[in-house]
């Protein structure tokens, strides 16, 4: 389709061009304004249909937003606004320079305004901050046929109608009918009757993970924000909790492989940004990392002695962080799904036991098939690095299960505690072991 | 809630406990069902009304699902098969064995078992294992109220009544209409006129990690299935593409700690069952490590010569694979978006080879200030670990952004190309590295 839009567009076929645009869908066209040259953008934003441009517009990278925000004139600027669910708007307010802002602020009506602002004043990983004040809202005292009519009044601006809140005089939520609802029943049924009263809701300041997955455990469409007293102030819809849910698990795979988070995709970070979410961390690392070479200059002699301990190292290295990564994002994972709780520690810590065992032993009888058989090494250098192998690993696994439930107890991101921090601290302590074990089988 | 179920099973006050139920979430109540003692379990689900508790059933585990099935009489199971959506039932008969699958089948009606056994024939990972194929199906002469009327008379039985499919005589799909299309318009209207042609649609063998990315790019609530000829066979919803996109995060999540996936939750895992997803990576990975030792061998006199180089062997390796595991991981996580496709992997090269370039320069810079006042080592071994660092880190960023894609564009998960494997590549190269540089600075 770009290259169709492209050829269109430098041979200035304006009106097939204008047809061609109106038939696409927004997520795909968004994606095509994201390849077009700068200077074209304008123009050809000017030739989408006027709601077709909004939701196109809502799709797009915020650089893109911004570029197009300040090529637009005040009327232009007006008539995307006016389109705009207040969630969507929140959404790219926030990504915009205060100049920017401001400009966007002085062109809504004012009680978009009033909606913005108050969103805007939620922590940014809040609930608040991510759900729309447009929600379809009906009293308890209507009627099937009531509640039609107000949702056929009112329905355009909502960006669900499908689920009804019933509240009362104060704003506090009663009950929840879905448009199934009423319409397998009878019009002349009275709302009271048919609400369900057993609501799932969320806090205006819970965080935006755990409103991810109420969406689902709940198998939920959308799920009303409440205040502190209990009062409805919102709604928060499935596209937004899928979207969060798609970032927290990015969040959390650049954690754990120990790199700054960032919601901009790959290819729109500079060299600098990529050099600034990386560095801190590889430089944290490699001091880490000190420590094991000091316990290494600490045994020189005996290394001196026996040589050929150098050579398995890296193995046994590799081995311990390998293992202490699976345990660490195993749990990791189980955490964040909610399937291990604190309660469960020492269960996790007797089952990763039993596992390191077994995969201690048989890893130690592969290796020392290998060592004797292919390296010809003498037994007692195999029974060093075997016994090593088997210790290294139980403590690994002992660690990787451990640390991400500490963490996570003293309010960090389990997530950090995954294969980098976890092998930087497994390389020191496999030293510590496989001297020690050498000292004693060797006599060193 | 739980302690109060079994205060209420233990003094027997079954009305009381079955008030309590009757008032429960169905997704907490199946949470409550998996810690229930065993015995328990057959007499508490009998305490649930009718619906709720086949709602309970659908969100349990499949060991508790078995259990219950086999406790069921044939009317218990018929009552629980009857409310089922079609999905969910294949849902449930994939996890059980023969024997049970069977007895279940038997007791469904026949209209049910032809669909059950149709999405049965679809590989697993499909799109087409995903779809329900009970869906509001319209035609295009029928009315707005003509919609409505159908919506009424059939829509108790389908999972989603908020998105009408029109279909031809030969059941070819031809366009989608909302209900909140059909809300905000005039009952006289024909169906041709309002409905939306623009379809995105996905085909039965479509791998259901893509269809969930779709629902995530459309904001789809729901996607419809067809076949080769085009014919609509079934409808995809949208907690369905939910749950998919939580448990391909999770299999990449493992894949990428080199664990072989599975949708088990972690504590209920044998132990047995916990070694094999984790033995045979680490057995092939201290396979590979073998190689590293080879290299150490090799060079075992100038490790003798200069014993102090052993100790800066930890740090460069770890340095090596956290860079690495860095860019791999942003990669894998890139192309599994949708941020990063074949055509971009000159760019991804060449900026991976810039910010490596940054990382090794300024972390070489910190190690040298600290080799030189800490560990007070010569200006030629100095120089040798920091040449060695900026090299190896070069290295490391390239093989771990390259790996990826090139699993991809061979039909390989990327997943796997993570941390874990690209360390054991990156060990052996940084040391061949190392040796060569110390070979020629340092004249061995």
């Amino acid at each position: 389709m770009y290259e169709q839009i492209l050829t269109l567009l430098e041979s200035k076929q304006y009106t097939a061009l204008k047809e061609l645009l109106s038939k696409q869908n927004e997520a795909d066209l968004a994606a095509v304004f994201e390849e077009l040259p700068e200077e074209k953008l304008p123009l050809v934003y000017r030739l989408l249909p006027k709601e077709l441009a909004a939701e196109v517009f809502v799709n797009m990278e915020s650089d893109t937003q911004e570029f197009l925000i300040r090529a637009f004139s005040d009327r232009e600027l007006r008539e995307v606004l006016d389109e705009l669910y207040v969630d969507d708007a929140v959404d790219i307010i926030e990504e915009m320079p205060a100049t920017v802002v401001k400009r966007i602020l002085m062109h809504t009506d004012p009680e978009m305004r009033k909606s913005i602002n108050e969103i805007l004043q939620y922590p940014e990983d809040s609930a608040g901050s991510l759900m729309t004040t447009e929600f379809v809202d009906l009293k308890k005292y209507m009627t099937v046929e009531d509640a039609f009519t107000r949702i056929r009044r009112t329905g355009v601006d909502k960006e669900t109608i499908y689920i009804g809140y019933v509240t009362d005089e104060n704003r506090k939520l009663l009950g929840i009918v879905s448009v199934k609802d009423l319409l397998l029943c009878e019009q002349n049924v009275q709302l009271s009757e048919i609400m369900d009263t057993n609501i799932i809701s969320t806090s205006t300041l819970e965080d935006k993970e755990i409103v991810a997955e109420k969406f689902r455990k709940y198998d939920l469409l959308a799920l009303p924000v409440v205040d502190r007293e209990n009062r409805l102030v919102g709604i928060i819809t499935i596209d937004d909790a899928m979207d969060v849910l798609q970032d927290e698990n990015t969040e959390d795979i650049e954690k754990m492989a120990a790199i700054t988070p960032t919601d901009k995709p790959y290819l729109r970070m500079s060299v600098a940004e990529t050099w600034k979410k990386r560095f801190p961390w590889l430089l944290l690392l490699m001091v880490s990392a000190t420590f094991t070479g000091k316990i290494i200059q600490h045994f020189e002699n005996a290394l001196q002695a026996y040589v050929i301990l150098t050579s398995f190292i890296p193995m046994l290295m590799d081995t311990g962080g390998n293992c202490g990564g699976q345990a660490s994002v195993t749990i990791i994972r189980g955490l964040s799904l909610g399937d291990i709780e604190f309660r469960d520690t020492f269960r996790v810590i007797w089952k990763e036991f039993r596992v390191a065992l077994l995969c201690g032993v048989t890893l130690a009888v592969a290796n020392f098939v290998k060592l004797m058989l292919i390296d010809h090494v003498s037994l007692t250098v195999a029974g060093v690095v075997c016994v090593t192998m088997i210790l290294t690993i139980i403590l690994a696994k002992f660690i990787g299960c451990t640390l991400p439930i500490l963490a996570k107890s003293l309010h960090f991101d389990p997530a950090v505690m995954a294969s980098p921090f976890i092998t930087t601290i497994v390389d020191a302590l496999s030293l510590l072991i496989y001297f020690r074990v050498a000292s004693i089988m060797l006599g060193i």
